[in-house]
């Protein structure tokens, strides 16, 4: 059970929240001792309102990439807050962001910013749509982009139309979205893809490169663009849109989250193709053109280009996945860690309910460790050798504490759902 | 002409952003002086990048509300920075500020935050269709809710079966809502109404009390939910939501722009009747649960609360009504200024392409007082009764160019569209 102040705060939530909670910081889904409410961040590391410490192996669901509060991006964001951040227009700021996206984003020639993921999905969705004069996308099945009735994964609110002109694929399956396409017909305005197959519950998958060239010919061959989501990867795979390391250029990306470091920024990137549709379509919202994320967001880019982080999160992530490796085995347990070692994703096997995976999870937890045990996780460059050794520790001593409870865990009420899938 | 630093950010801005700019922050219909970069603002006062400095009646189009850098607002903000915005969790701050607004709006039993104002419009949509089941929205044509799909007001990227479901009234008559009911029949899931007439390029109009208590007869008739759509006006007419004052109150209301006066922050009120609907939705946003713009929001209705700045602000726009009025008559011209006081909107007689309106604009700005010729301004609380009077000096300088100019107008080539109404 969570302490008696994140208690005491559900309780009044309850209230005054619909459900004491929504969206993806629900702990709805999660072990009932996890923390619903948090008092504080510092680098690696989260408090929760009862005072506990953890390191954190979720980042705010991504957007911490170099630590929370970090003192340089942080500074920027005050510093610009001082001379102003929503006003009448854009400042300087949002000119140099895009420049500076541009410049490291090989398939981007422009840029439009907004707030969340969605805005930047939905945008992508209506430049494919004014630059083909067409209505179709082509969606891989599960996947996650975004929480606008097109998209969002639960049925509530959403009626039929607003899934209309929708075709889905299996990810990495050739076939499957050579009939998607051949399903849209003529009228194929976009195809979605993510940078990796990263959907809840599952192993995770990277791109098989021949998939993402078949996309890439698809959209070509029948004018249609090339959308790749990097919301929830972009930066944690690449100093570039992610398709990058396999040679895959889209005309559309999407990103968000940890651009500016957990400021709220998201971005449409593109290219010339795409540009003059972009242009073409009436988007925007009352606080997109605020400087104070984008002076975050130059820091942050910054960091992106001039240092290593994104070397030495992936040498803690191995040391991490080959550590896990190691003590599940000693313990006798079979964990697959799938996806890229910055973003790895944890499911025990024969475990179709998640019971083994939740009882860890509580374990690691109990052990100053926040893991998610069934949402991919990410890493941040705040991460040291010693938080990886401390997080392995934690590790052996789950292990040891799941091998003595295994055999009499019960079943998770709260994810029966999975049992019908 | 704007300045040459404006100037040149425009060269690079044409290069790097679809356009050079995009959204309700383009200056593509304004005058062609409009500066479209700033530099900063203070108070009630806005720089531009040229260092030209303005009396800014359009606070950023509504998110200042009690001055640009409000020491005690951006503390707040600052103060939760350095203890953790965006985390993997929301704070007690969230609880804190859904019991704020509760507390302050009469119909709200709860509060869902999200980003932008077509967020929280897009969440009453979605609570209504899955409160009712049903699909059918009544909506005033011409009204602005944002910019998803749904309802943004240009063609660009919409498809047909994003406008499915959708019936249209005329604002404050009576008999065509009454029709657009009758044409959604038995699947009637809501009636959106703004607060009062606030659409660009005509004059506004306060709503007809007859009007809104009819809207909330035939949704409680038909089972449906009715919305008011306070993002733009919320907190400039009432302390409350803006029907309030009429005596009407809706099931779902929608907040945003100076909430947290400017910074990124908006808001989904509800009743309790439509409490399980919105707990049955999907939506979030990355940012969504960061608590720095929360407690901004906090410290934003503490001063709504225990401050006469509603009463000032009122004060402060019929001094600059009365003092414009005279004016334009003693100049010999027809000034509609219409809206309420605090959110001014100004159209001259026998001026169907703006051509008067544009060069009385344009000779405000030459004097320092930003106005906008075609959308409502919003008064701010830290303006001063000097600065009306400042105001109120340059109009009359305004109005003297104007005379001389009048006569030799040429045609708006860029508001062309207009006489196509």
């Amino acid at each position: 059970m969570s302490g008696p102040i994140d208690k005491a705060l559900r309780g009044r939530a309850e209230a005054v929240i619909p459900g004491g909670m929504y969206g993806h910081q629900s702990v709805g889904l999660l072990p009932d001792d996890y923390p619903q409410f948090f008092a504080g961040g510092d680098g690696a590391r989260l408090t929760d309102v009862d005072g506990r410490e953890y390191l954190d192996f979720m980042c705010a669901y991504g957007p911490n990439l170099f630590g929370y509060g970090h003192p340089g991006i942080d500074a920027a964001y005050v510093r610009q807050l001082e001379k102003g951040d929503a006003l009448t227009g854009p400042g300087p700021l949002m000119v140099e962001l895009a420049e500076a996206l541009v410049a490291m984003v090989s398939h981007a020639d422009w840029a439009m910013f907004c707030k969340n993921g969605t805005d930047a999905t939905t945008m992508a969705m209506m430049t494919a749509r004014a630059h083909t004069g067409r209505q179709a996308l082509v969606l891989a099945r599960g996947a996650y982009h975004g929480a606008a009735p097109w998209c969002t994964p639960r049925p509530g609110g959403v009626i039929p139309s607003d899934r209309s002109h929708q075709h889905f694929c299996t990810y990495n399956d050739i076939a499957s979205l050579e009939a998607a396409v051949a399903a849209a017909g003529d009228d194929l305005a976009a195809i979605f893809a993510a940078p990796f197959r990263h959907d809840a519950f599952i192993d995770q998958s990277a791109p098989d490169p021949a998939y993402a060239r078949r996309a890439r010919e698809l959209a070509d061959k029948h004018g249609a663009l090339l959308i790749v989501d990097d919301v929830r990867a972009g930066l944690r795979v690449a100093r570039d849109c992610s398709w990058s390391a396999i040679g895959v250029s889209p005309d559309l990306s999407t990103w968000g989250k940890c651009i500016a470091n957990g400021h709220p920024i998201s971005a449409l990137l593109g290219s010339d193709k795409a540009r003059k549709a972009a242009a073409s379509i009436y988007v925007t919202g009352s606080f997109w053109y605020a400087s104070a994320a984008m002076a975050a967001g130059l820091e942050t880019l910054k960091l992106v280009r001039e240092t290593d982080y994104l070397e030495r999160m992936q040498g803690l992530g191995e040391t991490l996945r080959s550590g896990l490796d190691e003590r599940a085995r000693a313990a006798g347990f079979g964990l697959r860690q799938t996806g890229p070692a910055t973003m790895p994703l944890f499911l025990f096997d024969d475990d179709p309910d998640l019971r083994k995976g939740f009882a860890w999870s509580s374990a690691m937890l109990a052990r100053g460790v926040y893991v998610h045990p069934w949402h991919n996780m990410f890493l941040c460059a705040a991460m040291t050798d010693q938080d990886i050794a401390f997080a392995l520790d934690a590790a052996e001593g789950a292990f040891a504490d799941l091998k003595r409870k295994a055999s009499s865990l019960g079943p998770v009420e709260k994810l029966a759902f999975l049992a019908a899938r």
